[in-house]
C-alpha cells in the first residue's frame, strides 16, 4: 500500500486496513494531517485542529488494537466534525464571535457515539455563522475563488480535500446536500429524527437534522449507521431496531429502480448547464425514469419552511439576540428579527402542512423508489455568499432521507450533484438505490 | 340485588355482576334510562339520548354472554360519553351551533376502546361551548342553582345523579377536575399522552388531555384501564407495557405516603371556607403531610398556560373563526382573538419552560408520593359561570396526573374536591395514594 496516498483511503478501507494490521491508526492519521499541512492555506477547512491531540488519540486506537481490546466499525479512522457539535476536549464555537472559546464539558451524542465506534475526532471543521448564512473562510476545494457552499462549509471541503475520509454536518435547510455538491463529494442527510441531535446547536427542532460526508455511497453508510439511535434527550428520536445501512446500500435493488425527476418550483432558478445536464441524465435513465410534476400548491412550502426556520430560530437564539445581536451579522440579524416577528397562528398552520406534504409523498414514493432532481441550482458560485439551498428546501421540511452524488461537472468544471431523495424512514434504500443510479451512470 | 337501585351500582360491581349472570346490561340499562327520566329534566345532562338505542347495545351485550363470546372488563356497563368524543353511530356538536348535526363517519379511539372492552354507549354528554367556557344547559345534581363546572359538565353530573356509572370527559386547563368536584364524584385525569386522543376536539395538543367520572375511585382505575394505548394519530401516545390501574389502585402502599400540601400562587382566589377545610385535613394527617411553598418565579405558569391554550387554539379553530365567528360565545371569541394574536417567540418561550417545571416537580415527587391541593377555589359557584380551573392549570400545564377525591363539604353543604397530583407516568401509584387518603380520612 502506497504510504503516500493513505490520505485518499476511503474510511471502510482504512478501517478494514487498520483492523487488518496492515496500517496503523498513527499512520493514517500522519498522512491526513501532512495533507491538511500542504492544502490547509488554501482550504481553510479547519476552525480548530490539535495535530498533536489527534496523534495521541491514533496512537491510543492503535495500543488498543495491540491490547486486544474491542476494535469498532471506525476504528483508528479520522472524522472531522463540524463546530456546531459540543466536543467535551476541544471548543465550540458555532461560526459566531458570541461563542468565541466556548468549551462544552460533554460530547454532542453523535460525538460520543464515533468515539464508541474508535473513530479519531480530527478537529472542528469550518460552520458558516451560526449555520446560517454568512460564509466562513473555507474555498471550494476545486476552485478557491468559488465557495465550498454551506452551512458545512469546512466538512465538505476537508472530505474533498483528502484531509479526512468522513466528516459530519448539519442541515436546517441545505447545509449538506449544497456543500457536498458543490464539492464534489457525497452527502447524506437521513430522515428527520433518526440520529440524535442532543449538543448539536440548536436552530430548529422541526428542521435541524444530521447528515455526514465521505467521498465513497459506502462511507456515508459506514458513518450513518454507527449514528442513528434513541436518545431521550432529543424528542424527535425514537427507539428502534439498527438499521444495516452498509449491507443494504451494498446490495442489489430485487427490482429494477424507478426514479421520479422532480423539477420543483424553483427550477426557475437553475444555472444555465442544469437543464441539459439534467435532461441527458434522465434520457440515459430511460424507463427507469420518469418526470413527475408536483401540484403548483405546493409552491408556497418555501414560505412554509422560512417560516418555521425564522420562528424557531428566533427562540433558540434568544439569548444571542438579546445579549449580542450587534455582533451577528447584517443576514443573521434580519432573519431573527423576521423570525421575532412571525405569529404563532401562522407558525402552527406551516407546522400543520408538514403531515399533508409528506401524506402525498409517501404515495410518489410507495411507486417510486426514490425522487431525482438537483441538490443545488448549479456548480458552487462564486465567494461572496454559499449559495441558493432552494433544491434541498422542500425535502428538509418534510424531513425525508436525501443523498447527494458527485456524478456530473458543470461547463466550468466543478461538480454538479444529483440529488436522490427517498422515503421517510427508508433510508437504506435509498442508499441502495443511489449505489444503484452510480453504477448506472458510470456504466453509461 | 335490589334491582331498583341498580342505576347506583359501582361499574366495577355492575360488570361483575353482568359476568356472573347476576343481572343482564338490559336491566341495568334500563335502571339508568329510568333514572334518566327521573332526573333529566332538572339536571340536563344529555346532548344526545336514544334510549331504544341504548337498550338495543345492551340487548347485544347479553347475547354475547349467552352465545359464549369474549367478555370485556365493562361488558354491559353503560358509559357516557362527552360530545367532544366523535362517536359513529351518534352526533358529535362539540357544544357550538357551528358544529350542529355534525355526524363523525368513525369513533374517536378511545370511543372503539370502550366498545372493545364491550361498554354500552349510553349517549353524549353536554359539554360547555367547545370545550371552553360558554355554560351549556347542565346543572349541578347537588343544587340546580349551581354550577356543575364545566367544560365537561354532563358527564360529572350524569356520573354524579346515577344516569351513568362512568363518563368521559377532557380538560386543557381544569375540564375534568373542577366539574368532578363540584359534583362530588371523582375524577381522574391521567398523565398527557397516556390516553390516544385521536377523534376527540382538538384545542391544544400541549394541553388536551382525555379524563374520567366515577362514584369510586375503582371505577375511575377501571375505565382508566381500558383507555391507555399508542395511537400513532396521537403523536404524543408512545407504545408502552399494560398499566395494571385496579390491581395498583387496590394494593397497599409499600411504605407510609407523604404529601406536599401546596397552595399554589393562585390560592388568593379560595372560597372563605377552603383555607379552614384545607388546614383541618392537613392536620388530620399528621406526619404524612406538609405544606411545600413553590418558588415565587411559578406565578408566571398561569400566563404560559394562558400563552399556549389560546395560541392553540386560535390555529385547531380557526376555521370556525373564519367561518363562523359571528356565532361563537363573545368570551370564546375573545379568546380566539387574543389567540391569533399570540406571536410565535412567546408561544415557544411558554412551551419551553414545561420540560423546567417538570424538572423541579419531578424532584419534589421522588420524595413525596402526591401534591394534596384544592380542586377547585371552593364549592361550585352559581350558575351564571362554570368555575375557575386556576388550581388544576399548573398540573394541566405540567401534563401530570390528577384525581379529585369527594371528602369534604362547604358550609352550603355542597361537595368541596381534594386534589392529589402525582408524578408524570406514575398514575397507578396515584390511584394507590388517592385509596390510601380517602381511607385515612373516612376512619378519621
Amino acid at each position: 500500500m502506497d504510504a503516500t496516498r493513505l490520505e485518499w483511503l476511503s474510511a471502510a478501507d482504512a478501517a478494514r486496513a487498520i483492523r487488518e494490521g496492515s496500517i496503523s491508526s498513527e499512520q493514517l492519521v500522519d498522512a491526513c494531517l501532512a495533507r491538511i499541512e500542504a492544502v490547509e492555506p488554501a482550504v481553510q477547512a479547519w476552525q480548530f485542529l490539535d495535530p498533536a491531540y489527534a496523534r495521541e488519540q491514533a496512537r491510543a486506537r492503535d495500543l488498543d488494537r495491540m491490547m486486544g481490546r474491542s476494535i469498532g466499525a471506525l476504528h483508528g479512522v479520522p472524522v472531522g466534525i463540524k463546530d456546531v457539535f459540543d466536543t467535551g476536549d476541544m471548543p465550540t464555537e458555532d461560526g459566531t464571535v458570541l461563542h468565541a472559546g466556548r468549551m462544552p464539558e460533554r460530547d454532542a451524542t453523535v460525538v460520543a457515539m464515533l468515539r464508541a465506534a474508535g473513530a479519531v475526532i480530527m478537529g472542528k471543521t469550518v460552520t458558516t455563522e451560526c449555520a446560517t448564512y454568512m460564509p466562513g473562510k473555507t474555498r471550494n476545494p476545486h476552485n478557491p475563488e468559488h465557495t465550498p457552499g454551506g452551512s458545512s462549509s469546512g466538512s465538505a471541503a476537508a472530505v474533498a480535500a483528502g484531509m479526512v475520509p468522513l466528516a459530519l454536518g448539519s442541515q436546517t435547510n441545505g447545509s449538506v446536500i449544497r456543500p457536498a455538491a458543490f464539492c464534489g463529494v457525497y452527502g447524506f442527510k437521513p430522515t428527520h429524527g433518526l440520529i440524535p441531535r442532543h449538543g448539536v446547536l440548536k436552530l430548529s427542532r422541526t428542521l435541524d437534522q444530521i447528515g455526514m460526508f465521505g467521498r465513497t455511497l459506502e462511507d456515508v453508510a459506514l458513518l450513518a449507521e454507527q449514528l442513528t439511535g434513541h436518545d431521550e434527550r432529543d424528542p424527535d428520536t425514537r427507539p428502534r431496531a439498527q438499521i444495516p445501512f452498509v449491507a443494504t446500500a451494498a446490495s442489489e435493488p430485487p427490482l429494477p429502480p424507478k426514479l421520479a425527476f422532480i423539477k420543483t418550483p424553483v427550477w426557475d432558478r437553475v444555472d444555465a448547464d442544469t437543464p441539459e445536464a439534467f435532461a441527458e441524465l434522465v434520457a440515459a435513465l430511460g424507463s427507469h425514469c420518469a418526470e413527475h410534476v408536483l401540484p403548483d400548491s405546493l409552491r408556497d412550502a418555501w414560505d412554509w419552511h422560512r417560516t418555521i426556520m425564522e420562528a424557531e430560530m428566533a427562540w433558540n437564539l434568544d439569548l444571542e439576540w438579546e445579549k449580542g445581536r450587534d455582533r451577528l451579522s447584517e443576514s443573521l440579524r434580519a432573519q431573527l428579527a423576521r423570525g421575532r416577528a412571525v405569529g404563532a397562528l401562522d407558525y402552527q398552520k406551516a407546522l400543520g402542512r408538514i403531515a399533508n406534504l409528506n401524506e402525498g409523498f409517501a404515495e410518489l414514493l410507495a411507486v417510486h423508489d426514490a425522487v431525482l432532481t438537483p441538490s443545488a441550482p448549479g456548480t458552487a458560485p462564486r465567494l461572496e455568499a454559499t449559495g441558493d439551498p432552494a433544491f434541498c428546501t422542500l425535502w428538509t421540511l418534510c424531513g425525508m432521507p436525501a443523498v447527494t452524488l458527485p456524478l456530473m461537472n458543470g461547463a466550468n468544471g466543478l461538480p454538479l450533484g444529483v440529488q436522490l431523495v427517498g422515503a421517510r424512514g427508508d433510508d437504506a434504500r435509498l442508499l441502495r438505490t443511489a449505489r444503484w443510479l452510480v453504477a448506472q451512470v458510470q456504466a453509461g
